[in-house]
């Protein structure tokens, strides 16, 4: 079974596959400027274009941790969260408030599985 | 291999079983007013149920995060912990200081199999 | 498939190996006088270790998840991280501030594979 390691950048890479298991890094927006909303989007919608890239989707995702800056704004992640995230095919989930490199309000770190 | 959804909640599955894996979401207790002992006990009758319905028990847990309100607590949840946890069967455990939701002092996340 | 637990401690084992799977608990430095940089080092020193005695090492990790007391140290503790970690085989990873146990700079989980 071979490790399969997708866009390697500077101190990670964005996916790493392994048989049927796909892990992610922590996924940040790039628009700092962003409010939540706008944050939570675009970690969203980077994390489909990995697990497309990794064969899956997120229909397949088994768990996902949620790192906010701010555990006061869940209300306002939530909303975005659970317009992508659809009722069908909910993945555990946890939801934590940490300390994040400045300007980043929100990272999200997801396991899933190609085969589902 | 099919993805199976334990307790859909609002935001997330209780559980989701994909072969012979368990990832279950970060639990937390349900009464907010009880002190650190009294809502890691809750957690962990959770976890124990949680478990059972998805086909295994605490004897089969790989990994452990203890996510906390005040780490200086620890001694207080760890008593609690161990006191649950044999020390046959111990898992591999991270605990840390991070923010929860308004009342939440605990809140543990686990994965375990059903094969072992 | 058989659950073998790896130095079994007071709260956890350092590593559980399920399959191909190995987890590790959080690990951290255990001289707490030393600054971000030598804590990282003898992190990473046991975590290779403990790979080692699981029957992998450092080329096979899939996951990682860096805790730190302070975020700020970031850029000294990738200094060490990535001195160790070779460009050609970047696991995932996440990395947040949270609230560590005194004197505790940096405390890293892992999940590796022994098949890779």
């Amino acid at each position: 079974m071979t490790i399969e390691r997708i866009k390697p950048a500077q101190w990670n890479s964005r996916a790493v596959v392994h048989g049927d298991m796909v892990y992610l890094s922590g996924t940040v927006a790039d628009d700092k400027s962003l409010p939540i909303e706008g944050q939570t989007r675009q970690v969203l919608d980077k994390i489909d274009s990995v697990l497309a890239e990794a064969g899956t989707d997120k229909s397949k995702i088994l768990a996902v941790t949620v790192y906010m800056a701010d555990i006061d704004q869940k209300d306002e992640m939530n909303e975005v969260y659970m317009a992508w995230m659809d009722k069908s095919i909910l993945a555990t989930r946890t939801c934590i408030g940490v300390d994040l490199t400045l300007g980043t309000l929100v990272e999200i770190t997801v396991t899933a599985t190609k085969a589902g």
